[in-house]
């Protein structure tokens, strides 16, 4: 099965700009983005990017300017799978327990209602990514016909958008993006009992 | 196999505080250890409510008024299972992985470090809930010679404490709880794209 991995290359990961510089962002984005075609690589499946710019990649890369929504929609051409690429925390079994989950449209859901990944078997689906996209695609799964299921997995629900995620890479990451982080200097901290990072200076 | 629930009776779910009034924190706490424990029945599991206080249930209660710590590690009778009683999205299905996964010790990690669950067949081991506690837990599972394992739970993954958690529970719950939240007039809000919820007046 393919597994497209959208990929915003143009200013990524603007939700880290309190901690991270412009540079730091793109170079940590796409080291997230090899962490999750590792991942997808070590299973049945394999990777495209599907990106908004060209960039340099192992994988294959399919170059979309559109939003997101959009360029997913083109090339929906099931059986397929979605993986975003800031799932840093994504490992082959959680990612081989989605892609062989049954089901004509299963959904790994993201924290706040997103759909972090999906697996469409069914023709007449689409995808709407805009807002809480798992009630979304819940109800455009009913709409044609079927009914869509979840994989059940914290691996998959976790992108890492805010400075507070990368307290979960850095608890349970073990790829690349881990290794960068704390080469950047993060380390978990638990100021008042609970966690979050704080960076060393270099 | 047993499964403790420890149970704070008194002045439940303080980080509700802003959208819950005391007593509608003690009516909702309740609802979601009765999930819970609904749930641990419908696995091969056993639940017991480790109380800080005298309560009415339908599952034996153990009342021991100690820190959380102290009053788990005094009944850590393996093979025992620790299950929080604020996961009101925990379902059977994620329970019974839990249960059933190999290992001497298998954490369910709760965002932002937490053991929301634990299964322990080690009697060596002991638990330490203070701060990141996944770290401490695969620690001390080390230090008696044993290796932690995870189950990757999203489920399991989510506890409910915060007012954002209440969008995953309308989002993903199917107990009580959820229930009891859309007749207090709880619902879904995306003002900005972000999922949230909001409260209707009664």
């Amino acid at each position: 099965m393919d597994a497209l991995v959208p990929f915003a290359a143009r200013e990524p990961k603007t939700r880290l700009a309190t901690v991270l510089e412009p540079d730091e962002r793109v170079e940590f984005a796409r080291t997230m983005l090899r962490d999750v075609c590792s991942a997808i690589d070590a299973t049945d499946a394999s990777p495209t990017v599907l990106s908004t710019d060209p960039i340099d990649s192992e994988w294959p890369v399919v170059v979309d300017d559109r939003p997101l929504t959009a360029a997913v929609n083109d090339r929906l051409d099931p059986p397929v799978a979605v993986v975003m690429a800031d799932l840093a925390l994504a490992t082959p079994d959680a990612l081989s327990r989605l892609f062989g989950a049954e089901g004509e449209v299963v959904i790994a859901p993201g924290l706040g209602g997103g759909t972090n990944a999906l697996v469409v078997r069914e023709p007449d689906f689409h995808t709407d990514y805009h807002g809480a996209s798992v009630a979304d695609h819940r109800r455009i799964a009913s709409e044609v016909g079927v009914e869509a299921t979840a994989v059940d997995s914290f691996r998959l629900a976790v992108d890492i958008d805010e400075p507070e995620d990368l307290a979960e890479l850095l608890l349970h990451g073990s790829g690349e993006s881990v290794e960068w982080l704390r080469s950047a200097g993060f380390e978990l901290s638990t100021p008042d009992g609970r966690v979050t990072v704080r960076r060393q200076a270099r």
